[in-house]
């Protein structure tokens, strides 16, 4: 069947980025027939029509890195520095870990993210002691797009590493392609510091042998590059280089710490830039100079980490924040602009996780879209600068319906692909079993 | 009537920050009577129980600097630096003001400010073609708290400037006291480069005269300081300084642009800091050190500026702000610490505009109180950490309900003293009059 959205403003998010106020949008099989403005001669009597006057309607959000099974973990560690956060908070936590918190904490990360407008996200698991499978099934079911990958770290015995290597082997061969294609993997080295060469060595052949995207933290912190440097003479960047990283496309996390050289490699490297502005923040990192990354042409998407280090996944506070930080850091209010901002945070933000076919709304690509309802809300009027207020007034609470390749899975803010009472109820009880 | 809210989460925000899990506040004529865990000896049969279960309690939000009768302006002017916004943007656009449309705009302002639990606010407002008492009139009625302040401007003729001044000597006199006490004024400079030496003299008598506050835009922006520097030869916290503008207890929005020297001045002098962390780089000016501000023992606030360089007054996500930015600037996660932050936006900011008797639920305060209900929300759970949550995961579409001087004003999300769809529509009919 066709599904006709029509006579809603459409924020086509295209190279353009254009935009219809008395827009049309028509689906078939998940995918985008046709955009533009109303177009009486595009019906026809078989269609089904979806009135979405006085809504806007924008490509789903695209979320480049992100931790949903540490969703449980929401607000610990506040005003910790990253290392003391991962060693004493994070990682005792995550050792607690079973299949059930895993895969609930999962499921309440995705709910949050369909329900605050994410339709992609790129995300990145620690497997310590739990049924990736069975975490997997729960994942797919939701209906959200993306990449789920399996961390590679190089912490217990010589047995521990090579186990979680042929495990990352074997999950990277299973998830490359997945939940009737909505869903594929990367190989995930958690870092240069917590990755042994041999590790990061074995993780390229891993992408190569098996034609997957390398997702990785990079650059987070001056301590990472100091313990690098130390360890290996050079900086995380070149370190990871030298080691054939870049090998295949990759995307890194952070890149807070960059010197000019650096970008130069990634540049030459199509190496893309998950941007993590809150996170960033909060853990005393820094502010990354995404406008010399995008100078330079690479493709950098917006990334909100997890909620232990944000505390939320509303995308667009963190692409308002990222839009902020880059004109406060230059004193500059022309720096990241309205449009470009919003395009790092669908278009763009797919194209650097290789996912192209998402992202706009344009003819072939997926349908995956989002509504948002702004008659009610005094936040958002009056409703005629509604590109800015999309960037700087909206929350992810204001979003109405999520679509993803056609098929709704959020309903007048209601998700209608989890059981939000029951993963909410769940998430309580678990996390109350875990060692605080 | 005495009014007994129980059985919810109570931050009391208090000098100690102390939170009381099933807690208990009572009410009477306006005044918290009791807060503290829940006591059955403090219950009397005629009291009036409300069940708060599940639900988190705390101060209403503070917003030191807004100007509500801007927010019609919503989102004009992206991506500009603050002087041409202010004059190739904002004054053209104020000066086709009318009652209606100042009005309105106050009115579809505070309906944003008490929907998402901001119960008072430090405003100043551009009187040009106003019948000012008609809007104050309106201001009145919604219900809220704070200090509504008429600018001084040194524009136009110097008649027309005669009469600036005069208008607002009158205002000053009449609104020292209004609205039931609930609401203040006070003298209001628009900055040291739009008012001559003469007006900033004239403001300062005023404020001595009626015993009122000073509130003025002060040290914005480099370009601000190197304009006063070239035509006073100081900095402009030492021109207003010369010109005894902090004879009077005051309040200067923004110091972004802040030297040792003229930090020391601040604090000698009980000058307060209203910190608009959001607009501040939204207009390019820069990241304001507030963490100097505070070992100096400096009262701050937290603002929101007006929306049309926010663009919402959303005091959640600007005390969030406030946090994540000096994280960043020093590069340490410790600096502004969760209470820290939340007491900013309460208490402090109570206190810097002098209204100690609000911003804290304690005994003989002002009843000021919000309500969040985290039980559907998927982005506040799980709920454990509700204090990290308040400053980390929260919006200001989350506030439940709102109650001032023990009125409720707000009631599950919906407004009781403003009609929001009149108020809506009218925004949106009165904006398309203005020449965009």
């Amino acid at each position: 069947m066709r599904n006709v959205y029509m006579n809603g403003t459409f924020f086509t998010m295209d190279s353009g980025n254009r935009i219809h106020e008395t827009g049309m949008l028509i689906e078939e099989n998940g995918t985008i027939q046709y955009i533009g403005p109303y177009a009486a001669d595009q019906l026809t009597e078989h269609d089904h029509i979806v009135d979405l006057k006085g809504k806007w309607v924008l490509p789903g959000l695209v979320n480049t890195h992100s931790h949903i099974l540490m969703t449980i973990l929401r607000g610990i560690g506040d005003d910790m520095l990253l290392k003391p956060w991962l060693t004493t908070r994070v990682f005792p936590l995550e050792a607690q870990y079973d299949t059930e918190i895993a895969t609930i904490s999962a499921q309440l990360g995705v709910l949050e993210m369909l329900l605050s407008g994410t339709t992609a996200c790129s995300d990145m698991f620690n497997p310590i002691g739990i049924d990736v499978d069975a975490v997997m099934d729960a994942i797919g079911a939701t209906g959200i797009t993306g990449a789920i990958s399996h961390t590679i770290f190089s912490f217990g015995s010589e047995q521990e590493q090579r186990a979680n290597l042929q495990a990352a082997e074997r999950f990277a061969k299973n998830y490359k392609t997945w939940a009737d294609g909505r869903l594929t993997t990367m190989v995930a080295p958690h870092s240069t510091y917590t990755c042994s060469t041999q590790a990061l060595v074995e993780s390229v052949r891993i992408a190569l042998d098996h034609k997957l995207m390398v997702h990785i933290h990079l650059a987070e912190t001056d301590h990472e590059v100091e313990e690098i440097q130390a360890s290996y003479g050079v900086r995380p960047v070149e370190h990871a280089r030298r080691l054939g990283l870049f090998a295949q496309p990759t995307i890194i996390a952070h890149g807070v710490v960059l010197d000019d050289e650096e970008r130069a490699i990634l540049s030459a490297c199509d190496v893309r830039v998950a941007h993590n502005p809150i996170s960033n923040l909060k853990l005393g990192s820094g502010i990354a100079d995404i406008s010399k990354l995008l100078d330079r042409g690479i493709k950098v998407g917006i990334g909100t980490d997890g909620v232990a280090s944000n505390n939320n996944f509303d995308m667009f506070e963190e692409l308002r924040t990222a839009a902020l930080l880059q004109k406060g850091l230059y004193k500059d209010a022309s720096k990241l602009s309205t449009p470009q901002v919003l395009a790092l945070a669908t278009r763009s933000g797919a194209e650097a996780m290789g996912m192209p076919q998402t992202g706009s709304l344009e003819v072939n690509k997926h349908a995956d879209f989002i509504t948002i309802d702004p008659s009610n809300k005094p936040h958002l009027q009056p409703v005629r600068e509604a590109l800015s207020h999309l960037v700087y007034a909206v929350s992810g609470r204001d979003v109405c319906d999520v679509y993803i390749r056609g098929k709704q899975v959020v309903r007048n803010s209601h998700c209608l692909t989890i059981d939000a009472e029951k993963v909410i109820s769940e998430a309580n009880r678990l996390q109350r079993k875990l060692k605080w």
